[in-house]
């Protein structure tokens, strides 16, 4: 039987506090669907400065930025997580991201994902760093070494730039971004819209 | 019986577009909650000025106007009312602002700024006009010019100021907004979390 059925395509960068939200939860909520998740890691600074914004969009709003501490630590309660304001923020999300596409073309992002997330945003700890990328990397039972460099390598470079070109192209301008053929939605509020659309596609 | 329970407060301003979504549905919610709303109009765009926002904040931002237009009709076709993009955007809402002050004080907010949002973003007319809000307050049940007298009085231009200066001193950053005390909720998304948060304290 082939379907016609649009992918379900999550969008993120390990930056965003709103796409920690959404993976801790994107996972259970995706199956209960029956919807396959597309992973596309891209990055997020570069659609912002194309968007105008230069920094995360709280970085000249304090009030903004308050708000939205405040809101991550009550969403997570709610929702039963741990939450930790990172002390460096935002953290350099480069390689992290590359490891993700890895990951994603590997099928194995469903566990290195929500992962990396939870170690950014619950541990505090510093992800731009290969060695704590290492130790995700074997949790996920990977060889650490060998996804390194497979992340670094020219083509996945090159990949992660078309995955960040074709958000722009695509009309994202923030993250968490859920895409069902050309139905974008944002925020990870629009999580469950997003999978009731792509239920009824 | 005393009650110490905090007031819930709507914060809002006639020309943001998600203060209209949850408009459409706060009078419902906050029923079956139990809590009595308390209506608070501001001017949103000195808040935003404040915040370094110029205009709304769409406004240099394409690809999020784009999506704001796409996910506004999109979460009102999911909850059975109209929407119609505003020919006038934003539309100068000061004195329907003022109005909601007057109705506020008297007792009839809520039948007025759901039918004032309604009239703004689902039959697109303008707001801006004397004559279509003395439709409105006439449609209330209420006189119109000695109401419109009323809201453009100088203790009542003073008073929607003092709104503002109130939203900016308590965190505020957009509409809607919700407090609970010093607990800010922002976005029609965080309405029922708002109503939530009322209930338990």
């Amino acid at each position: 039987m082939t379907t016609n059925k649009p992918a379900f395509e999550f969008w993120f960068d390990f930056t965003s506090t709103y796409s920690f939200l959404a993976s801790q939860r994107i996972v259970e909520l995706a199956a209960k669907a029956g919807a396959p998740i597309t992973w596309r890691p891209f990055l997020l600074g570069v659609v912002l400065r194309e968007c105008g914004w230069d920094g995360p969009p709280i970085a000249n709003n304090p009030r903004k930025g308050a708000y939205m501490w405040r809101d991550l630590e009550r969403q997570a309660r709610q929702r039963g997580h741990g939450f930790t304001k990172p002390s460096n923020f935002p953290r350099h999300s480069v390689l992290a991201n590359r490891v993700a596409l890895i990951a994603a073309n590997e099928g194995w992002a469903e566990s290195f994902v929500p992962r990396t997330f939870a170690v950014n945003f619950i541990d505090d700890l510093e992800i731009a760093e290969p060695e704590v990328l290492a130790r995700i990397i074997a949790a996920c039972g990977h060889d650490p070494d060998a996804v390194l460099a497979r992340a670094q390598s020219e083509d996945n470079k090159a990949a992660l730039k078309a995955n960040t070109d074709e958000a722009s192209a695509r009309g994202i301008f923030g993250a968490p971004s859920f895409l069902i053929g050309n139905e974008l939605f944002w925020g990870d509020d629009r999580l469950e819209a997003a999978l009731e659309w792509w239920r009824a596609a």
